[in-house]
């Protein structure tokens, strides 16, 4: 889901003296993200869902707030691999040598970044909206129901409802076999009840959105739903 | 420095129920390394070295007895990204999720296997000997001391002593100005005692040996050191 109350969550924590650590591998590159605006102490990444770039290496950032609570922590870190303190000693100024750097995640990193300034940041968030915001009208016309209200959709993973006697393993098999296309099952409470269906960066297309939906009508209708296809094809090319 | 004791240590840590963990980074794919027939109970490496892969995920093994030890923990680990029995989960015939994998860079390292697979392990361990001990020749010959005894001679990181009166940092700067070569100084207590040359998978050749023999012969020339860089390089050719 989209998390639309991340400035007033910050701000009442700041007001208790709390940081606040945002996980925003799915929304980096694909929907907006401010984090220093929002009050964001401390926000980690992923490069392989919107920046369509291949995974190893992540984002992270930290406001001097959280370095400090890094910097001054009582009991030292237990990993060090991962602890900052050591990190900070080899990005900053004073470059102690703490691991060898995966040069070619770095690069990947990088160009994935130059695609994003190309294409431009707003621009990017737009064409997630867009897409997946067509991606959405067909599931919706073809008569499945999203599991989050539309003010909480998150346009660069839909979750969608499994219908009452689909079995949503049947469905990501079967589309995973005829069309070399793979949907996610949902995990923890909503196993079984949702699929995860991406909508990411540069696979963010119209062209996808429209295998997608007809490929996802003709495994529901093999399931014995009545998906109806002609109006999902209708919605999507209308929302388009 | 190589450590021929390896066999020696592990029965000694067995007899007191200890478990020995062996930093195998530069040694794997360069000298011989038998994990299981030497006792070692977990053992890590590193890509980038006598493997020739770029960095970015490494091999890790662990035996049973290890591997018991991280599943009977008493505290649980701290870290989610390094916990092991999480990552058993993921690796074993479980297969639950625990994180995205670096696809990339398991491909880079199944190709750098297959190298050495190519050439063989036992063939890749002597080249490394032969190559490497044309250049320690070399070095002997030109006048200056490896830090090590011969028996603990490591061929993949040869460790020479920078001779009295010379700046190490200087020869540093001046082989990577004037000739491209990166080479690497002491950490620590050996901090300005020695040098740090490596020889390692790709780049353990005679062609790089007679490169580094003679660019740091001029080096130490420079530094008013009196290198006899014809007889380093009649050393490197009759050893090879």
């Amino acid at each position: 889901m989209l998390q639309p109350a991340v400035p007033e969550l910050t701000s009442i924590a700041h007001e208790h003296d709390a940081l606040v650590i945002a996980d925003t591998v799915t929304s980096i590159g694909g929907v907006e993200l401010k984090v220093d605006e929002w009050g964001i102490d401390v926000a980690y990444a992923g490069p392989q869902k919107c920046l369509s770039c291949p995974p190893g290496a992540s984002p992270l950032t930290l406001n001097d707030q959280a370095m400090e609570k890094v910097l001054t922590r009582e009991e030292d870190a237990r990993s060090w691999y991962l602890d900052l303190s050591l990190l900070e000693g080899y990005w900053g100024e004073e470059r102690a040598y703490h691991h060898t750097a995966p040069i070619t995640n770095v690069y990947a990193i990088r160009e994935a970044l130059r695609l994003v300034a190309e294409e431009g940041i707003e621009e990017r968030w737009a064409r997630h909206r867009r897409v997946a915001g067509a991606l959405k009208a067909g599931f919706v016309a073809m008569g499945l129901e999203m599991n989050a209200p539309d003010e909480y959709w998150l346009p660069s993973l839909n979750a969608v409802r499994v219908p009452n006697g689909v079995d949503d393993g049947a469905v990501i098999d079967y589309l995973l076999e005829k069309y070399d296309l793979e949907i996610a099952s949902g995990l923890g409470d909503l196993e079984g009840e949702i699929w995860r269906i991406g909508c990411m960066g540069a696979s963010a297309t119209p062209k996808n959105v429209s295998l997608v939906v007809s490929a996802l009508a003709d495994a529901l209708q093999q399931q014995g739903f009545d998906a109806d296809a002609g109006a999902a094809v209708d919605a999507v090319a209308e929302h388009l």
